[in-house]
């Protein structure tokens, strides 16, 4: 089948998807746990092949972690199902009732999106998270995974499709798709695929802008700050940049740039320059840091770069509005946050940071769906519309506006016949 | 100034409009209708000015009545303005409200977007609605109007710039843009502008989204369909279906299709046929319609036509299904209705038809902003993300994540030295 049939029998599917109860969404869900379980020595012994050949074909190290799909993998993939079953049925909510005027009721009622089209990097738990999120959600999905995880992503989508079209979800509602041929087919069909979540670098994600007219959900680059304040509490402070830049280096909420207030500069720099080197952090900084640490120069490229590595840039800043100035400017609109004990500061920081996540007083590294409480993500989200910073079930869903009314006719309203009451309903849609 | 340097100027005002507080906006917004009240000669004679060219350049009637913009216009957008200052504040409002741990609280907050491009036609009412929707919600707004409107709009936006600048909303939070050179300039700036929202056709939409990476938020073609079903009420359908074709045939919410189940083809249709060629609409069947009525055929263009005029397809349909289907294919996701006695009809047909709005027994004209309740709108979204239907201030809004901690770092959660608790606040955010 070609991927725009493919496609369109999605979005057949999605139509069904979307009327299915929350019951036989959550036994599909139960059926893909108990499937992996029991194919659990199928799973590994494709996920080896996968390792085996990245192996030979040198994959980076820290690529090759995140390849391996073994016991403890699957069985926290399989944990994160049965937490999704528990979560509470996202379609058919009530989120407005309006009277227009008597017998004519508005409701404006929570809906899957439709067909979503994900391009996800080599994690295989990436790909179940993802499905599961889309069938409770009631979206059908297209799935692009790495090229070094193809036997892993095969034999997991092939278990997904067979268990969840048993238990009586639409067939074709997920769809595996192989080749960098097939996605550059996929970015033009406008028609079928409502909404597209590349999770990669930001020059990946602007390339899918740039050669699509579907709709984006960006989980671009994380060029996340700290910013320490006048008054920040060191020994609050040191901790949270230690655990904000080494706790794991390659995710993208880690802190890239560090921001120091000049008036703390020359006390706190070299306790944090301590702490951080002890941790192998390679530093580099402005004019003024060099003035207090020997480190090399950070370059206008660094400000805007995400390291995922052992680095940080540091910059000493004069002010508060400086801090904020900077962030805006070179930041991705990931993840910031504010170190200080004054609720004004960190009241201003939060209101004119312009990212999707503003932290006061904790590590970066929160930024997350699971600790967040959604239960998982599909990504975190640097776009401004629809849905930003990690997005969970919430940012699958759209809603639809259904009108029922007793023969109503707009010409009796503008006749001044009737008259709207606008008045709030407390009950949920009927139907 | 070229305009990307206008929408970095727009960028910046962004970030101070985003925090402003709710008695500010509201008093720019009176200062708004009171320089209107007072201005109003001058409005008038650039409109006359506007209205003069364009039937000297012999615009079409219905596009000249559009554009003229004289006393009952005035004091009906004043009043528009008015009565959304009433409106809640929508900035700032507390959405979620998570306990991650003992003193490590999450909120979502609702923000502006930022910087939003609207492209609209010749209505010049549509430039003072959209701009003080963004003044509501706190955002900044480049404008794009109909040439035919050039004196008008320039005034119009001259007048909210100077009373809400005055009234302390940043400089460069509204600027009206005049050509199509700009135009194409405008769409290049992603870094800058958040969101497009081009009002227009189908095509014009579509070229939108074609050549800019920005999010768009389509209000395009209103392709609407009315299905009566088998059990239909007569007398009630009848003046719905008047209403829905005729009521005003220039919006996009009125009836393109008429869709009727065969077994009540024969009865009704000459009835309807009657009715509607009282008022003047043409009508064109498929080959089941034109064995009962003599009428011109439907091609499978009419299927996908937005006519806006006093013209009509109708098809007759085996099932409730075939309808659905036959929406789903050639609607374009704006507004569709049933009209039936039967609720699981209704049930299954407001599930299934995958549009914005899905109606049960009314007019499909009830689609609209200020008949919904929302005050006002910036068009009717097709889109399938971040807003659906009629889009109010609603529509204009994004959330930020703001974490509020005591030093927490995510290693204290991995080593399992705390846990999360995920435990729902009953609180707003305190800041």
């Amino acid at each position: 089948m070609t991927i725009q049939n493919r496609a369109k029998a999605s979005k057949t599917a999605s139509i069904q998807l979307a009327a299915l109860d929350a019951e036989t969404k959550n036994k599909a869900l139960e059926a893909i746990a108990l499937k992996f379980e029991a194919r659990k020595a199928e799973i590994i012994a494709a996920n080896r092949e996968d390792c085996a050949r990245s192996e030979a074909e040198k994959l980076d190290a820290p690529l090759l972690k995140r390849l391996r799909f073994e016991d403890e993998k699957l069985s926290e993939v399989i944990e994160g199902i049965r937490s999704l079953i528990k979560l509470p049925e996202p379609v058919g909510q009530t989120r407005l009732a309006t009277q227009l005027d008597n017998g004519l009721d508005l409701y404006r009622v929570t809906c899957p999106i439709g067909v979503i089209g994900v391009i996800f990097e080599s994690r295989p738990d990436a790909l179940v998270q993802i499905s599961s999120l889309c069938l409770k959600s009631g979206n059908c999905v297209l799935l692009k995974g790495g090229s070094e995880a193809a036997s892993t992503n095969r034999i997991l989508a092939e278990i997904i499709s067979e268990a969840t079209v048993a238990a009586g979800i639409p067939d074709g509602w997920i769809q595996l798709i192989e080749t960098r041929a097939d996605v550059n087919e996929m970015l033009k069909l406008s028609d079928d695929i409502d909404l597209l979540i590349p999770r990669g670098s930001n020059d990946f994600v602007k390339y899918i802008m740039d050669n699509s007219s579907i709709p984006v959900l960006g989980h671009a680059d994380g060029v996340c700050h700290i910013y320490l304040h006048e008054d920040a509490d060191a020994a609050k402070a040191l901790p949270i940049l230690v655990d904000a830049k080494t706790q794991y280096v390659a995710a993208c909420n880690t802190m890239e740039t560090l921001l120091v207030h000049e008036s703390v500069a020359a006390q706190q720099l070299p306790e944090i320059k301590a702490a951080l080197e002890a941790k192998n952090v390679e530093l580099v900084g402005c004019a003024k840091t060099r003035e207090v640490l020997q480190i090399g120069e950070a370059t206008e490229k660094d400000w805007r770069t995400e390291y995922v590595d052992y680095k940080l840039s540091i910059k000493v800043v004069s002010s508060l509005e400086e801090a904020i100035v900077h962030i805006n400017t070179y930041g991705s609109g990931h993840t910031d946050a504010i170190l200080t004990e004054d609720e004004a500061a960190a009241k201003t920081f939060m209101a004119l940071v312009d990212s999707a996540n503003v932290f006061w007083n904790c590590s970066t590294r929160f930024s997350d769906g699971f600790r967040y409480g959604f239960g998982a993500e599909v990504g975190i989200s640097t776009s401004k519309i629809h849905a930003r910073g990690p997005v969970g079930l919430d940012g699958l869903m759209i809603y639809k506006y259904k009108l029922i009314g007793h023969g109503q006719t707009v010409g009796e309203f503008s006749s001044g016949k009737l008259s709207y009451t606008h008045a709030p309903l407390d009950r949920d849609c009927p139907l």
